[in-house]
Formats: structure tokens, C-alpha cells, sequence
């Protein structure tokens, strides 16, 4: 398949919210929706729908609107999610942990399949179904497993170190939880989630 | 203190990173700063940083930059980081419990003060220090305990009426991490994280 284009990181993120409009209850038993229909459900124009969906070529037909199935199958294409995609994670703390649990990524076709860390207490402890196993071994298992995607949930400290390493281990999508400013390697996507800023920026609004 | 200007979301996540730049160990020793030092370790222009911090008055002075503990004083106020902000926390899933035991809040001032879920199996469990409460004393809790700010991590089908079980306990400010869309009331902020939203858009830049 071909690369996909570069678009805006918001336009990525509404093209996930279509297919997942389109895989949910609402549409059962429909063949046809609109672009007036996605809009609605996702929160935006019907005309960003359509500007959106441009760039990959002519979906729909006026007057009709898309054929859902395969509307529904070219989106999971352009993002990637036809298939299982096998996730690494580095970090075996509280948060880690969690997300080593975390039903929502399964559920939405990432599985984690192996957890790695450098503290030898947690090296070999159990989590879940998972062994956690040491960082040196992350390229060689990376590699085993045909990870595509890396998640990294260590302290700020460790993080650039872990970054280098996923990049070295040919990984070119990482999602990283540890907070801080992260050099990336060329040719890799990072993508920061911190959750403390996620509520510092919703204290702005708190009545002082 | 008088209720902070409506600015863009980017331009509180901004404030946030200036905030923390100002934190953080480079600055020891120094007394002033200037917008080129805090844009270069925030990654944006120094232009962007007098823009954003040009909402909230005149700080700097022109040579001379930004008195360091000043700027750090008024930008914790303007983001209400002064002082330690109780958070209650609705679901005690494998989500719910990672955030509870996250170290990364309190770390950054925000306290999970409390806990609650609808599920008996779970109503009374301990969860770190907190015992795990039923949903129906969120109400009373959170006047108790002064709560501001409310953490959800339920699944999508309990979302909604989370959302307004909080607004109707008065929080003004509201994290959510079920994933789906949500009908937000009047006076409420709401802001969502979808974790599995992260990787469907990494995965979007992976090869075919």
C-alpha cells in the first residue's frame, strides 16, 4: 500500500472518529450514509466530511451518499486498523501496568504483546498474561513479534533513552506517556498523551 | 479572582508548558528568562509566547525578559495551579484504578480524593489508600471533600450519565476517558482523552 499523506494530526483524528461512527449501533441495517449523517455523529460539517474523505479519492455518490461497507473498509485501510497490529510497551509501573490491562485497546485492534522494563524486581513478574521482560531484549522481540507500534510509559528521565531505543528497533509509531520534551528520530511519529496537562489545562477554567 | 479569558485550548496546553518550563531544573539559578529561552524549550517562537502570555497583562520587560518567579507565580494563578486541587475519580476498572494509583497526579498538584463505582464486587474494595464508594454518595462527597475536578474512566455506555452526575454535583471540570461522544451541560468543561484514539492515529502513518 501506498504511503498515506501527510494531513493534519486533527484531520487523522476525525478520520478515526468516521470509522468509528460507522462501525456503531446507530448505523445497523443501513447501506447508505451521508455525509450530513457522519457529520452530525462525529461533531463537525458535513462539508469537513467530505473535505476530509478528498483526500483519498471519491467515495460517496450525490444524491446517495457513501456506500457504508465500503466506506467503512477504505477508512480501515487509510488508518491502518484492517488488522491486529502488535503494540510494545516499555515501563512496568502503576501506569503501565494499567495500560497493559487496558481492555480499550484490544477492543479497538491493538494488542500488547510484550511489556519490557529495566528494574530488575519487575523483570520476570507477571502481568496479566504477559512476562515482563528486560529492555535489552526489546529489538530482538520487537522483531519476533513484528511490532509495529511502540508505548512508552517510564518516568520523564528514562524517556529519550527508551524513544532511541523503540527507533533503533525499526519502530516508526510510538505513543508515549512520560511527560517532558522528547527529540524525535527522523521517520518516527510520536505521539505525547501527558495526563497531568490534560488536567492542568482544565484547572485554566476552574473559578479561582 | 475573576474568571479567566476564553482562549483557545492550544493556548492553555501552551501555559501549561511555559509553566512547566519555568519548573524545571535548566532554570536554577536564574532570575530572569526571556521568550526566546521559554519558546526554545517549549518548542514554539518567542513571538507565540509574548502572544499567549499578552492575554493575562505585561510581564516582561523589554532587554531584561521575564522576572523568573513572577512569571512562575502568576502563571500557576492564571492556571489555578496554586494550590492542590482534590479530584474525585468515577470508575474503578482497570483504567480507573491505574489513575488512581498514577504518581504523575499529585506530582503536578491534583489529589484523587475519592473514588466510585456502581459495581458491588468493587464498592468497598480498597484502591491504594481510598476505599472504593458507591456512586450514589457522589453528591455528598464531593461538597465534603471540596472537589473541583472529575476523572471518568467508565465504559462508553455509562459515560453520559457520569457527565451529568458530576455537573449536577457542581464540578465544573470534567476528564473523561470512556470513548464516544458526549453531550456536555451548560457551565461544564469536558475534556477527553481516547486512549485506543491515540494509536488508530499512529497507526495512520505506519506503512501499508
Amino acid at each position: 500500500m501506498s504511503p498515506n499523506p501527510v494531513i493534519p494530526d486533527t484531520a487523522v483524528t476525525r478520520l478515526a472518529t468516521y470509522l468509528r461512527v460507522l462501525s456503531e449501533r446507530q448505523v445497523e441495517g443501513r447501506l447508505h450514509v451521508s455525509s450530513a449523517f457522519i457529520g452530525a455523529a462525529a461533531g463537525v460539517s458535513p462539508d469537513q466530511v467530505r473535505k476530509d474523505l478528498s483526500h483519498f479519492g471519491e467515495f460517496g455518490r450525490p444524491g446517495v451518499g457513501y456506500d457504508l461497507e465500503q466506506l467503512r473498509y477504505h477508512l480501515a485501510r487509510i488508518l491502518r486498523l484492517d488488522r491486529v497490529r502488535p503494540a510494545v510497551l516499555v515501563g512496568a509501573g502503576s501506569l503501565g501496568s494499567a495500560l497493559a490491562r487496558y481492555t480499550g485497546f484490544p477492543q479497538r485492534g491493538f494488542r500488547i504483546a510484550a511489556v519490557f522494563d529495566i528494574d530488575p524486581q519487575r523483570v520476570g513478574t507477571k502481568l496479566g498474561e504477559l512476562t515482563v521482560e528486560h529492555v535489552d531484549c526489546l529489538s530482538r522481540r520487537v522483531a519476533e513479534l513484528g511490532a509495529s507500534i511502540g508505548i512508552i510509559a517510564v518516568p520523564r528521565w528514562a524517556c529519550q533513552s527508551v524513544v532511541e531505543q523503540l527507533a533503533a528497533a525499526g519502530l516508526q509509531a510510538i505513543l508515549n506517556f512520560a511527560p517532558g520534551k522528547v527529540d524525535v528520530p527522523e521517520g518516527v511519529n510520536v505521539r505525547s498523551v501527558d495526563l497531568a496537562r490534560e488536567l492542568e489545562c482544565l484547572a485554566y477554567y476552574l473559578p479561582g
